[in-house]
């Protein structure tokens, strides 16, 4: 059981920030990718068609022997992930979402958290309901910043186009006098920086995709799930191929990877 | 037959505003619209899969009686148009490119001429092709703009985004010293007077909308299947539903339209 891969999906390619992060986390597991390219990006889509693609996927990702799945994709965690569980009891299945608000709730009192990501996240409202569970004392605003995502797969980081659209966001009354802002979106990591600058470091800006890493590499040591020996093989699905994707790919995963079509 | 319905299909709401422009040349016409927005956006996918979206939307077209059907959108057009007139003889079916590149070839001798678009559409080089079939005096320049399109769909326009956007794509050298250019999005005659006005009136912008439904009332006329009495209804139907796209397709179509969501 130990042996067998972890699987990861997404939309598209941002979950891979996610895979690198665990990659890193946890580097003698095998990885088996997938990235729903022919219906990127869930952001706008309904949540009936998100879990219906999370769905399929699971079942894809289960007949190829994963010992454990990560949901690395905010809108599909935002609406598919209870539907998930309940229905998912064999093997261990993590979202994006619940690993940032156990920290947030721990680490975040009485202060105030903004949180931007696509139009389903945010209007699932997943983030705030989840986070006033476990903690009255934080104040959380979100905004849905749905421009950002194309911006990053386009490559228009540390230019013109990034700096204004980070700014005219980052400028919105929602956001005013936060301590602490949630990257409610897995493509976001790859402008940490940019937004970092923004906020000239007042405010602290939640790395969701290594505090994600983290959790899932507690759980796995807690369920005896690690592998050992250090002989990696990764492999990484698309939905729909083309090489522009295989290109970004790189870019998400900081490495060169292979990308193959698979029609589930 | 005259009194049967005109279908139209993009991968959105983008092909709305070639709707409008229909409308407004043939005004008696039943319209039958379908938007694919379980797999929007095309410009980011392979050939293969939308080629094979295309043909499932005719045949659900076709099942609605449509005596003609456009294809109002330039990625499906660029890469799908040849081969489903190959196998569509029945009823006359038009895209978006063919009336631009002929009024192209006409109007524009011995200019340059640039063309944007997304990149299925720019990468299939189908402008370049079919202009240089019917004029070699005509010099063609071609552009991906793929973040034109999620920029409009978001509503930013007449604003900092939208201005700093449209000036660095524009602003590239393969477009330097162009006459004309073409539009080449179905999305993008909501931003034709942003890009009038980066080019100070210096350049004449090619409104493909207005272009294309000229070529389709002459076809229609020639072949006598113009509907003669003014009663009129409209259909609006989108492979995935969500709220935001209505509110969008009002925008795109200029007047209140409800969308109905139609598994195929």
């Amino acid at each position: 059981m130990k042996e067998l891969p972890i699987g990861i999906f997404d939309s598209g390619i941002g979950g891979l920030t996610v895979a690198h992060a665990i990659k890193k986390e946890l580097p003698y597991e095998n990885i088996i990718y997938f990235g729903d390219t022919k219906h990127l990006p869930y952001g706008e889509k309904s949540a009936e068609a998100i879990i219906d693609f999370s769905k399929n996927i699971i079942s894809f990702l289960k007949r190829n022997n994963t010992k454990a799945i990560v949901i690395a994709c905010n809108s599909a965690s935002s609406v598919a992930a209870d539907i998930i569980y309940k229905k998912e009891k064999k093997i261990p299945i993590f979202n994006v979402i619940e690993p940032v608000v156990n920290y947030v709730s721990k680490k975040c009192q009485n202060s105030k958290v903004g949180v931007i990501g696509t139009k389903a996240t945010i209007q699932s409202k997943v983030y705030e309901e989840k986070i006033k569970k476990l903690s009255l004392s934080i104040k959380i605003s979100s905004l849905a910043t749905p421009l950002l995502a194309p911006m990053i797969e386009e490559g228009f980081i540390k230019e013109d186009i990034s700096s204004t659209i980070i700014k005219q966001y980052l400028s919105n009354s929602k956001l005013k006098n936060i301590n602490h802002l949630i990257l409610g979106c897995t493509h976001y990591p790859l402008i940490y920086n940019e937004i970092k600058k923004f906020y000239n470091s007042n405010v602290n800006i939640i790395d969701s995709a290594k505090i994600i890493a983290k959790q899932i590499s507690r759980e796995l040591h807690e369920k005896n799930l690690v592998k050992q020996n250090n002989k990696t093989k990764h492999y990484f699905f698309v939905s729909n191929y083309t090489k522009e994707f295989e290109k970004s790919a790189k870019f998400f995963f900081k490495e060169g990877i292979k990308l193959e079509e698979v029609n589930i």
